[in-house]
């Protein structure tokens, strides 16, 4: 019993670590410039506010990841998360480059958080038609979601 | 066996996206408030400083929820979680209404975290009690719990 | 089914409760200065700063901790876990004791959090090791993971 259950989630901790390891490098970034530089600086506020959103959303993220890998299937919810840090990646890095002007929003990623929490829909409403009707679409769904988690790359 | 762990996490996966639709929602309050005024008025502040205590204590809500509906039951832990969300709403709102003289404290929902956490600790020690004793009050805890999830609703 | 869950995972609850009432610790700590002093005293900014610092870094223990009991052996992790709550009381206690000028930095238990980084990647090169050419080193893993767990307590 004990393998299968590493068998079915093996993929989804993969990318959480991967995101522990981006915490990490987003973390030692704040460190480096308030150690190195002034504490009331503008490089070391736009680094703390980039790393503040960015921490703001990562439960919510990890939530949504898990209950889709959980309730569906793990490779396009991995897929998906693997997109999202890149997304948090490009974001973190556009935050420190810019202006204090032209800071991007608040928000990033919702595609793809909208997309996992369609998963995690599909999936129960998949569960509970099993349970009360006894006709499984499991297959198809997985096949479709598979399919769609492509889609996530056009920009 | 797959179907069986979606049996029995269904209810805390439903609770834990609608709270995941309710932090979408705090995030859009702030990135409005954000864009349309400026930077550093009163609402924006209050509306941050709101977001922000309600994401603080987001990561410790879901914890003890999946560990209280892992470990005793997901019924009255979906429940709780449940009521956690109404107060938090309540929580955001009166943030932004009221002056910044007399905003709310930096918590809520203590009390029911705290049943979160008793239904924490009542599910190991009836565990630990049935690996070392054989007996099992599984059946009664879990009646008790249920009924005891309706004081909640007591304000 | 049920109690093997429980089984594999009690001890993961146990140190996640001790965490959850240590953020409880802190954020009464937080709604105590805020109440009794004046709201920008130095006081209150550092408690306030003490406990963003440490509810940053917490969901990404968290999900760490997890993976590793997860995909390992629960008992190391949990051991880990406990010496982390340590290093993290520590640093709250002396972040508050201290003048704003000689604040300690922002990380605090990368040795920890890196040493369950390393049994999060072992148990999944394990598993993959398992299920590609079925030799099984998972007891021998175990063992030296338990072993390692007592280095952390060298200071």
């Amino acid at each position: 019993m004990y393998s299968i259950v590493v068998e079915h989630i093996y993929l989804l901790v993969i990318v959480t670590l991967i995101s522990v390891l981006q915490n990490a490098f987003f973390a030692l970034k704040v460190e480096k410039e308030g150690n190195c530089q002034n504490i009331r600086t503008s490089a070391f506020e736009r680094v703390c506010c980039a790393n503040r959103n960015c921490m703001d959303a990562y439960p919510t993220f990890l939530a949504v990841m898990w209950c889709a890998g959980l309730c569906l299937n793990q490779a396009p919810a991995a897929f998906a998360g693997i997109i999202y840090l890149v997304v948090r990646q490009k974001y973190f890095v556009g935050y420190m480059g810019q202006t204090s002007q032209s800071t991007p929003g608040y928000m990033f990623g919702k595609r793809i958080l909208f997309f996992l929490l369609m998963m995690c829909i599909v999936g129960i409403f998949n569960y509970l038609l099993v349970h009360y009707y006894g006709s499984d679409y499991k297959e198809y769904v997985e096949t479709i979601t598979s399919a769609a988690s492509a889609l996530l790359l056009i920009p």
